[in-house]
């Protein structure tokens, strides 16, 4: 296998809710944001990663149409879902068929278009990342199913309803400092807390939004990359991805990510780091709690003590690990598809150094962690700077 | 890049109209088939190839579902998207992560439950493998799309309408050899010329089925194909993908398919083999004259030549080379995402020397030709036996 890098990184201008562009608009706009960065005039191979242009806009065959409104074709173009690890999963194959040796440039994109639909429609469309037949039927939808797990880890591990808030109020913090953010602005603990329900114990501030965007990223061989790369190179040091159950019914403890702990375990393994090795991470803060189990399963922190780490400034710019400096999916938005190449475009971004405001300082390794579902499955990226 | 072989093949036991059974339920089935016929107890990773779970079932996340179900999380397990390609393209990422060797052991299923909706939505879901915002939503769907390449290919080429019956006449006598087939019983040319019309040339015979259906192949290097395989072993000897125009207003011929032409060219040159080496193909007959612009495409006839492959008897059992031998997406029935994977199972079945009646003599090379909407994407594979 070969070692492969990052070349260029796009995202489309502005994140939130695009109605004067269609879906093919904004992956195109990001594809090409990324191919002018990378400095390339030409692909091998595209990947789509999208979860369901189906139901939001009864667009299907991604691959094809983004090729060709790219004018790419005939290149192959291949889409990807994997609900919300959709862009991250995208990308692992990009990886997967630059290592291989099959192409040399192959542009990875992640894209969707939520806010054409009424935000019943987008429920019940995202609920096709549970298990319809025994989750989402019986009337439960992702909030209803991350309070359950939010429930949980407070019960088990004493985490407090503020600790959830301070993941809100951070990540708002970062996002402010991100200008292609969907909500830029800060929050301070008291609007989270006071603002309206969803399911107890989430209220609107603790979850994601609904969004349009795009993002983008070309890889290639990191051989090829060092002769050609006009801006600083990343090599991509881990790729991996594990499954868990679909549904929450089906998993021995409600407060564990089981796939984000056997994907991580892979990419230490394979990047040979382990976490006190990472210098900034971004991961998958579909709501509040999310980022709060996700810590403990990447080993940032302890078992049950994630809820502190916000709380405490941790993972805050200037803390140990910052986390989400690009606002999260929280405050940059989470148009699902799009998210696993987002978090990988922005760890790309501190690794060359170019965050601006949000910058960690001396960062040359970081983390992405892109989830599906309520979990079922997830992808890791490691990434270094060269 | 390591050679790739096909280790074992399953479909579920009847494709058709399963009321009973639901999209986990046939994967499953085939799924474990194709398990018992590799002689192998576990899998590294999975790729499911459905096009649209989301407008038929609404379920997507269908790799995470899928390695639930099977029993098979934690490994890596991630859905292939590309419309009626859906399944071909799964199979190019399984043969893709082998031959990179990150994994050795690799399922790739396809899979489509159509059936549960009605006749009106599933000629929605299907729309949305055209271009939905330029065709689709002025009112055109996949018979007419097809109708108007048939009328170009017949006013270019002087094809008539009983070529394009004879295709559904040699299919059915081929899919009533085949006891998965969903319409296993043979028709004759007045029954197709006398049928329904349903967009003018093409009648209700010309056209595949709404089906429920699966398929699955366990993947592995060559090298421990040779060591372990307790049945014949097939080698992957070519995996080639291609994009075309979305829409047909785009094209500069409508009675040419580009991408099949260029995903040929290149599986030929991988292979190192040309349209007369090979005994057998499966092509992707979703209206007859698929088929018939296909073979061109392929190069097993001259452009222009189609027409005359079925009437002459060349592509029937018997014939110069078989084509479609399982009783095509025609008699066989197309469950979108299955049906690039169920042509592979076919070729393998028929290399393996195993398909019975409607054995192909001395069978050593075969080609599969998997399509998208009108053509927007092509897979090809050759496999050969061993």
């Amino acid at each position: 296998m070969r070692d492969v890098a990052i070349l260029g990184i796009g995202l489309n201008e502005k994140w939130g809710e695009l109605w004067d562009k269609s879906l093919r608009d904004i992956f195109v706009e990001a594809a090409l944001h990324a191919l002018d960065d990378a400095a390339v005039d030409h692909i091998d191979s595209m990947y789509v990663g999208c979860m369901t242009g189906g139901m939001f806009v009864a667009q299907e065959h991604l691959g094809c149409l983004m090729a060709d409104y790219l004018g790419v074709n005939p290149v192959a173009a291949t889409r990807v879902e994997s609900a919300c690890s959709s862009g991250g999963a995208a990308f692992r194959q990009g990886f997967i068929e630059v290592a291989s040796g099959v192409s040399d440039l192959v542009m990875v994109g992640g894209v969707e278009k939520m806010t054409d639909v009424s935000g019943d429609e987008a429920t019940h469309a995202l609920s096709a990342a549970s298990d319809m037949e025994y989750e989402a039927y019986q009337g439960i939808t992702f909030p209803g199913l991350y309070a359950l797990m939010a429930r949980a880890h407070m019960h088990q591990y004493g985490t407090t309803r503020e600790q959830l808030a301070h993941v809100a109020v951070k990540n708002h913090r970062h996002g402010a400092m991100n200008p292609v953010a969907q909500y830029p602005f800060e929050v301070t603990l008291e609007e989270v807390l006071g603002s309206v329900l969803v399911a107890d114990p989430l209220h609107i501030l603790d979850c994601s939004p609904i969004t349009d965007g795009a993002a983008a990223a070309v890889l290639c061989p990191l051989e090829m990359a060092r002769k050609i790369a006009k801006k600083p190179v990343v090599r991509v040091s881990a790729s991996a991805q594990a499954s868990g159950t679909l549904a929450l019914h089906s998993r021995k403890d409600l407060a564990w990510l089981e796939s984000t702990v056997r994907a991580a375990e892979q990419a230490y393994k394979m990047a040979g780091k382990g976490p006190k090795d990472l210098h900034v991470a971004e991961v998958h803060d579909c709501f509040t709690i999310a980022e709060i189990m996700v810590l403990e399963a990447l080993g940032l922190v302890e078992r049950g003590k994630g809820g502190q780490a916000a709380e405490s400034g941790m993972t805050a710019l200037g803390g140990r690990i910052p986390v989400n400096t690009s606002g999260g999916l929280k405050s940059k938005g989470h148009p699902v598809g799009a998210t696993g190449v987002a978090q990988i475009v922005e760890i790309a971004i501190q690794l060359r150094g170019e965050a601006g405001a949000r910058q960690v300082k001396g960062a040359r390794v970081g983390l992405t962690q892109n989830m599906g579902g309520t979990g079922g499955s997830s992808v890791v990226h490691i990434l270094e700077a060269c």
